[in-house]
């Protein structure tokens, strides 16, 4: 048995170590490549992604693990050896061929997504996406587990969600946001709504200034990460004590503070899994969703409330030279516009988003929707939901890329996170009433330290959804996401 | 055979491919990582280089290779089979345990080597350094290549070296720069020389942006190269068309003008090995002496020459302000005076510093020269040859780190490199005698077509001194070098 979990960890720590190279290795191609580097780069991410590939699917790594599965274990490394079983259980019912033909198919269609996209051409994407659905509904019957088709790619992102679960909650979130948004969209502020006090000038340096001093109090500080600049921010973790986000400048400023928050969220929360399983599958976070409630909830919960902005605003107003008051500011951070952008979506709006992505992902893998009647579908659902239409598919079916790389059930854990978030703010205030005064401080030490102790500490050692329900008393509860959004805008629209 | 073929390439590639993790691990730490990443970094860069390594001496790889050597193959086939099985055999040479001890003492002995130099106490290392000595010894008898003992370390480093023409080589050079030396510093020029153009004020933008100015006109560019900070100038290779050279700004501009142009030769060499061995061993520079003569070529040969600063001095005088002409800057550049440090030695003296390291480990290997004693014949050998005495073995016996790594028999390759910069200039000239007009124009293309055709295409498909013979009609000749010295001082300080 002493052998067997050796063999088990020392393959974990080999894949970690593997993982900390390809996180490197794709950091700086975002960040400091040269152009031309690119084919050498691509070998080498190949290269050691199949070594990565080559140990976990390994006969000597399933055998240990089988054998250790019949062992009574610590009750971590039960988890563990489970966890790791069904892992691998899951990657040994796609036959190679599938997992070849699935590889080089979204290859080939990332490309075809980029010059679709470019030329505004739908047609040109078509085949490739129709071929990754064919192969995406072969993969959920290999996976084949119970209830909905679609549960087998939604598990991979968000393991113990199922459509039976989120169906109902979306729905319920759909119908009352709809009413939200039309309430807000009647009100008298909104019709006279107009940014003033973001249309100003934001110099470069001023707004990286700022970026940097709100990622420093939320928790990362020059001894464990660092900012850089690329195409669209993101965070990676390069090592224990080593993570990164990476940011843009925009003409408000708000892209580059807010982007930095939603980063900073993701790299706290890989600062603080649990150190003893550095090496092992329980220091990973359990699901997507959980990792977006960390960006969202330092994004959105944190960074667009008015507790937040008590402390920001004033530093802001001097640093920018703004001409105006903190409500004004207040409102204009949290305008609520129906969009096109998925990314550009405000808070009430974000959801919409999502929902028809979902809604279109269930029609495809149900075989209910057609490749081919994609672009019409998602103009009326544009249309039914958010009251704009795309003017051509680059603003509409073509924005994501997702599909180009297979990735179905990918979406839906955008909106779970940004709902868990909620929760998770309510629970914090409710456990620490005066925890507003704090944010109005720029003290964000208290929340940390829930944070860490509720979410961050248990690494993948439970599902998303029973941490959430042991940290906030109950599992996904969109109610509380619609409650917030009421409260919040009610008070900024004036209804 | 075929099979085999296959099997030794994919290795080779293999092998390529881990290299070019590890050189984007190592760029990264010494140019972006933060602080606390060491710990999982030093866990990645061991974990990785220990794949490569396993790679190299499986058994898989010794076999087909063994195989190969017997078959009649195409002549670079022949000719990389060859050098493979010459490297295969050596590594295999040394047991096993034997490199754990050697790997285990100088991580340990580096460490030693830093804490004794901070606190500038020779104790401290010495018995690190004196368990390095013996494991060497060791190491030179497992190898056991013909000749003196030390040739089985030189070999490493310079392959086809040996003491047997290099000591020779170095006691003419040192008769003939002593003589040289004492010349100049008794030239009334020498006693009244005083820097002042050098000692005004050169803003650190300005300094960049003239070394990435040379850096461009060299050969590199930003599609193919970027240029960083780190604590010490150095050059690496992430990938085919990615190579990236560091900087650091010191006091006078020399220093990251004159490091950006040698890292930038360095580099350029990479950019133009032959393509088509991108993945095999003669896709690689054939020793560390061809690799310094070309960082040496730039910096010396070009950047300290008078029709270099031709063209760059009116851009200096201009950029920076400076109060005086050519001829004074061009002395200023070429200041010669003997100092404690290597890496600060001038044309002339830096030779110096070779030799003393040379016969010091030809000292240590042959058993003539104890550990303990170093400090003492290191500051009696700095008299002999320098004139100047180190206040204390900081600036003395511990100013390097080779010696911690048991990088015994690499310090000579510095003055090889130089040598052959000579060698390799005098050539280009004999060949192109109107070559100083292009440089006086900032021109270097027929430069660079000249060294890839004569040293860069080759690879390693020939040893560093055949690659020299046939670009300058003989091998390495250090009354080149010399000559050159002599001709260019005698001008300068006028005798």
């Amino acid at each position: 048995m002493k052998k067997d979990l050796d063999l088990v960890n020392n393959y974990q720590k080999e894949m970690v170590l593997l993982g900390r190279s390809l996180a490197l290795l794709s950091w700086d191609q975002e960040t400091n490549m040269p152009k031309k580097g690119l084919k050498s780069r691509s070998e080498t991410i190949a290269f050691l992604s199949g070594l990565a590939h080559e140990k976990f699917t390994s006969n000597e790594f399933y055998n240990a693990v089988k054998r250790l599965k019949k062992e009574k274990l610590s009750e971590d490394n039960n988890i563990m050896i489970n966890k790791l079983y069904k892992e691998i259980e899951k990657s040994r019912k796609l036959p190679k061929e599938f997992v070849l033909e699935l590889a080089k198919t979204t290859s080939l269609a990332l490309e075809a997504w980029k010059e679709a996209r470019n030329k505004k051409d739908f047609k040109i994407f078509q085949p490739h996406l129709e071929k990754i659905v064919a192969l995406k509904i072969k993969q959920a019957k290999y996976l084949n587990l119970p209830g909905h088709i679609y549960n087998s790619l939604l598990d991979s992102f968000e393991e113990g969600m199922t459509v039976e679960k989120l169906k109902p909650a979306f729905e319920n979130l759909k119908k009352r946001l709809i009413i939200l948004s039309k309430k807000i969209r009647s009100t008298s502020t909104y019709k006279k709504q107009n940014l003033k006090l973001l249309k100003g000038e934001f110099p470069k340096e001023i707004q990286l200034e700022l970026s940097n001093d709100v990622v420093k109090r939320i928790g990362l500080n020059e001894e464990n990460s660092r900012i850089d600049f690329s195409e669209h921010p993101f965070s990676t973790k390069i090592g224990l004590d080593d993570v990164r986000i990476t940011t843009n400048i925009r003409s408000s400023p708000m892209f580059s503070f807010g982007s930095s928050m939603h980063e900073a969220g993701h790299s706290l929360y890989e600062l603080r899994l649990p150190i003893e399983h550095e090496y092992d599958i329980l220091g990973d976070a359990p699901s997507h969703g959980l990792h977006e409630s960390q960006s969202r909830f330092w994004e959105n919960m944190i960074g667009r409330s008015k507790p937040f902005w008590k402390y920001y605003f004033p530093i802001f107003k001097k640093k920018f030279r703004i001409n105006g008051n903190l409500d004004e500011w207040y409102k204009e951070v949290n305008e609520v516009k129906p969009g096109l952008i998925r990314i550009e979506g405000d808070e009430v709006h974000y959801f919409f988003h999502i929902i028809l992505r979902f809604e279109i992902e269930l029609g495809l893998i149900e075989g209910a929707i057609k490749v081919k009647d994609l672009p019409k579908i998602w103009n009326q659902k544009m249309k039914e939901l958010l009251d704009v239409v795309p003017k051509d598919n680059k603003e509409g079916v073509l924005q994501d890329m997702h599909w180009s790389s297979g990735a179905f059930g990918y979406f839906p854990t955008y909106a779970i996170g940004t709902i868990y978030a909620s929760q998770l703010y309510n629970a914090l205030k409710k456990q620490n009433p005066d925890i507003e005064k704090d944010i109005e401080n720029g003290d964000y030490s208290k929340i940390r330290a829930w944070l860490a102790k509720n979410i961050h500490k248990p690494g993948s050692k439970m599902l998303a959804e029973e941490i959430i329900k042991k940290a906030c008393g109950e599992g996904l509860n969109s109610d509380i996401y619609v409650s917030y959004l009421t409260k919040k805008y009610s008070e900024i629209y004036k209804f």
